[in-house]
């Protein structure tokens, strides 16, 4: 066998179904957001970004910055080991306490991304618990998959926010094993919102746990920036909470809040915690600095709804598509995979608007999409522009107009 | 089923064992290591980190923390997204020819850890390429076996450095079948060193590809810091490299290094790499400053070894029993759970010490150790109240001299 051919041969396959991936090679610029730097083929030219899940800019925030300039100070660049073995800083442990606070559970564990988190947690929880079943909305993100697969725990899928679908598989397992039901608070790709309270009284019905992956909600949903269990008042109703520090709180990082019992059997069994190097202190200061300024102040979220709506209203006075939803998240629809990536090429040649395109497996054939995503540091002049960059490339394409 | 309950009882299994974890909560004085702040019920307490694997103490380096410093500032915090969807900074893209540089190879890959490198590369490798074997070391790290349990791939485990034993399993294979050879260079916990040569001459006679766990090599071995595999030259025989940039290169972050082809097809069909915000560009920046020291700069590589012999030495005159082994680290032979924990903790409690006591399950049980890891940063002096503390315990404890 030769392995090189049969590398090649696995990446000609990609680029064959137009599914191979060029990464665009940017510099964002802090204190500018969204304005970037890309460099291509040699040369550099400015872009916007339209397509980040730093969704507030907090990756800028001055407060951030200074937080961690001055742990890095500090402390130095790496924790320098495990949790266990010398890399625990006081950061990291008073970032705990934090996130525990801001969902307010009894206790919250880090891990070293948000991917981490769920495949960690999930497969510690139905792996360590003899005959747990896992019940999981169909729409889960990969990393939870992974880690319900690794577990090799059962698994069933109820159909995407289906709470009939859920309470009809849970009615059919015994009623004495352990269950696991797993969801997403607000759907990355479509941007939905799962009806949590609604899935919270049918697990509790069934005495199962509950697992709510908040990634695309911590820092953007409830009054403190709790996420979408915060805003629905049913955070206390979650046996697990996970989140990121990735999107909103601008960093990188991701966590698990619940009981202490829950954490301290997660923190004492899974692999993925403890056998890797903690975050950097200063990455876990710049969170804590992050996480408190949104804790007391609104005006970043309520921006960011702010321009959610205005771009949709002007997506729709021009005629352009887009998924209805009640998040953040603005999917323009294209349907094809093609144009998608021809017109998410021109918009970065010739308007200098950088969004990334969706296409097959990151969401189903014949629903590719450019995901845009709005923040605060979008104005009302970038948005004009990519309006009319929208406009000027559906009437090339003859694209199909919204109602 | 009482969830909180099976939690608890989990928790007191361990507790039972002697395997309950406290992690220390220190603060690493960055410009001062090893020395750090200790915090403890409230109070906090100066100490000596013996343990650390930030082995070069490079996480305190000022071209380090400046690079930082600087990328902090002109990029931010958060690299705000995927590789694939905005989170791919000009600093990833230079890191990855870096790492690519340091190894002799055309391509790298990044990760967010070690660990994760581990995990997605090789879950990717054996489950990507139908019927492929892996024929992996008893003794590999849990990131590597988790990798490979994760990839489901039928899996033979040769005796521990044990060539003529990997000889014969890839003789009972399939010559037809794709077959991967996975070990480290140096091993954490014993500090022995693989004969990669003698692995590569059996793989390269059974067509197998070869993948060498480098974390505790990179930085610390080879002319420019290329590891175990730059200094016995044997580098370009790998198919995989696999390295950290959170030990000696004293930051966060994990890499492959290989073929373009091989590289290109973990970077498309992982998910681990492909669903994980990328790492913040401060931290591509900071480790790109530390391989670019430790490639021109030998004087921390050779006083880190000069060290670990003094230290081996000074330990030998003492009487205090230690593994021999070819490497910088020095594990200190106690043999017993309860005392290596109570000796672990008079060492932090009364003498200022800091060295995690290493038991089952990461040590075979009757093998508990102090894993002690000398680096540049240790003064004489800071060996004379090692040594001097670690006879004090052992005559406290009438423990076993080296003979």
């Amino acid at each position: 066998m030769d392995y090189e051919d049969y590398f090649r041969a696995q990446i000609d396959t990609l680029r064959r179904e137009g599914r191979y991936r060029i990464f665009a090679d940017i510099e964002r610029q802090a204190g500018h957001y969204p304005r970037a730097i890309r460099h291509d083929a040699g040369a550099t030219r400015d872009v916007t970004v339209w397509c980040s899940n730093d969704y507030l800019g907090m990756g800028q925030h001055p407060k951030v910055l200074a937080a961690m300039h001055e742990a890095l100070d500090r402390y130095g660049a790496g924790a320098g080991g495990t949790r266990n073995i010398s890399g625990t800083n006081h950061e990291h442990v008073l970032l705990e306490r934090d996130l525990a606070e801001l969902h307010g559970k009894d206790a919250a564990l880090l891990f070293n991304s948000g991917y981490m988190s769920n495949w960690a947690a999930l497969s510690t929880l139905a792996s360590r618990m003899p005959g747990c079943v896992i019940v999981s909305d169909e729409m889960n993100h990969a990393s939870m998959i992974e880690g319900m697969r690794h577990s090799r725990a059962e698994r069933r899928v109820f159909r995407h926010n289906d709470v009939a679908d859920l309470r009809r598989l849970l009615a059919e397992l015994d009623p004495k094993a352990p269950k696991l039901v797993a969801f997403e608070s607000v759907y990355s790709m479509d941007g939905d919102i799962a009806p949590i309270a609604d899935i919270c009284d049918v697990a509790d019905e069934f005495r199962a746990m509950t697992y709510c992956d908040e990634v695309h909600g911590v820092g953007l949903y409830g009054a403190t920036g709790g996420g979408v269990t915060e805003r629905d008042g049913v955070a206390h109703r979650l046996t697990v909470i996970q989140g990121t520090l990735a999107k909103a709180f601008g960093v990188i990082g991701g966590y698990i809040a619940g009981s202490a019992a829950m954490c301290d059997f997660v923190r004492s069994y899974a692999s993925g915690f403890i056998f890797s190097t903690a975050l950097p202190p200063a990455v876990a200061a710049g969170a804590r600095a992050a996480i408190a300024h949104l804790r007391d102040s609104g005006m970043e979220r309520d921006r960011l709804h702010e321009r959610a709506r205005t771009l949709r209203r002007r997506l729709d006075a021009a005629g352009v598509p887009h998924l209805p939803n009640p998040s953040h998240i603005v999917p323009v629809m294209v349907c094809d995979p093609v144009v998608c990536k021809t017109i998410s090429d021109i918009l970065l040649d010739e308007h200098g608007i950088y969004v990334q395109p969706i296409n097959y497996p990151t969401v189903t054939r014949g629903t590719e999409r450019l995901r845009i995503t709005p923040s605060p540091v979008h104005t009302d002049a970038d948005m004009d522009r990519l309006v009319s960059a929208l406009e000027d490339v559906w009437a090339r394409f003859s694209l199909k107009r919204a109602a």
